[in-house]
């Protein structure tokens, strides 16, 4: 079976790093050798450095996508969970990557900001934090995922059962 | 069998690129994804805006050993080829890495000047270029590497047997 990418998108708190967790966990069980590159994990190893601007950003999401594609070549699944605000970057990474699976985490800024558990919400509606995506800087919507999840109204598992679904139907992970 | 990573380090000039593109030809050959990640390809996708300080070397350094590292937990063979100067941040790789190849091409700085194809170390040695390695930067040899190649008296089939050697050794490529 072919190496793949899982891209995850959407906003800070919509559930991409809690996912790609367990998604990561359910691959490994079918034998699928799985590398999560976590938005946080990547700003330490790839992008000490860069900022939020619409850059650097933009320079984040490609090395990113550059890892993964070389770890998709080898055969293996990439997960991403980073935020990737712009569509067209994450297209950009999209044309370059055989099997590239994105993964929409919708989420209303209304339930984000009630859940908050970080508090970043209601430090960003307050003007405290530039460039904080979805209040003070933009998120593009995908306009095609290859999946999207309600996060506010479905539970983890729901969500998960999508994802391995759309990955069952492409031939990249073995039916169970 | 297992992942690898062979991590080439030499100055500029001292047939670094040329012998991992011989590498990894060989490698294929006998059915090993390989990845090679040379020091100028790393500076577009993972490095831009990064210089030649120490400082800017060593994260550099820590990028590609970052994604050498996913590659060979991956299964597949990355090939660094990258000056790689300091011995510390080397080391710092090797203790990360499980199976470490480090491929000193020694080669003489007289050697690399009276060949100097693109004219870097005549330049160099006018003091026209900052940081350049062995002349106005410094350049730490390996104390043991897996593999010393003499790069101004072997041939490049020499050189690439000597690599070969050592992989077959370690069990991490098959036989041929």
């Amino acid at each position: 079976m072919p190496g793949f990418v899982v891209w995850f998108t959407g906003l800070s708190g919509a559930g991409k790093s809690t996912l790609s967790a367990l998604l990561a966990n359910e691959l490994r069980a079918r034998g699928v050798h799985v590398e999560v590159l976590d938005g946080d994990e990547v700003r330490t190893h790839l992008s000490k450095g860069l900022g939020f601007s619409k850059e650097d950003r933009d320079i984040n999401i490609r090395r990113i996508g550059f890892v993964a594609k070389l770890l998709a070549r080898a055969g293996a699944c990439a997960v991403t969970a980073a935020i990737s605000p712009y569509k067209d970057v994450r297209n950009e990474q999209r044309a370059q990557i055989p099997h590239f699976i994105e993964v929409f985490c919708q989420c209303p800024v209304d339930a984000l900001a009630s859940r908050d558990p970080k508090g970043l919400y209601k430090r960003a509606l307050a003007g405290e934090i530039a460039h904080f995506t979805g209040i003070t800087d933009p998120y593009e919507p995908p306009d095609n995922p290859e999946v999207t999840l309600y996060t506010d109204r479905e539970t983890q598992a729901e969500s998960l059962t999508k994802i391995i679904a759309a990955l069952e139907q492409r031939n990249l992970i073995p039916v169970r």
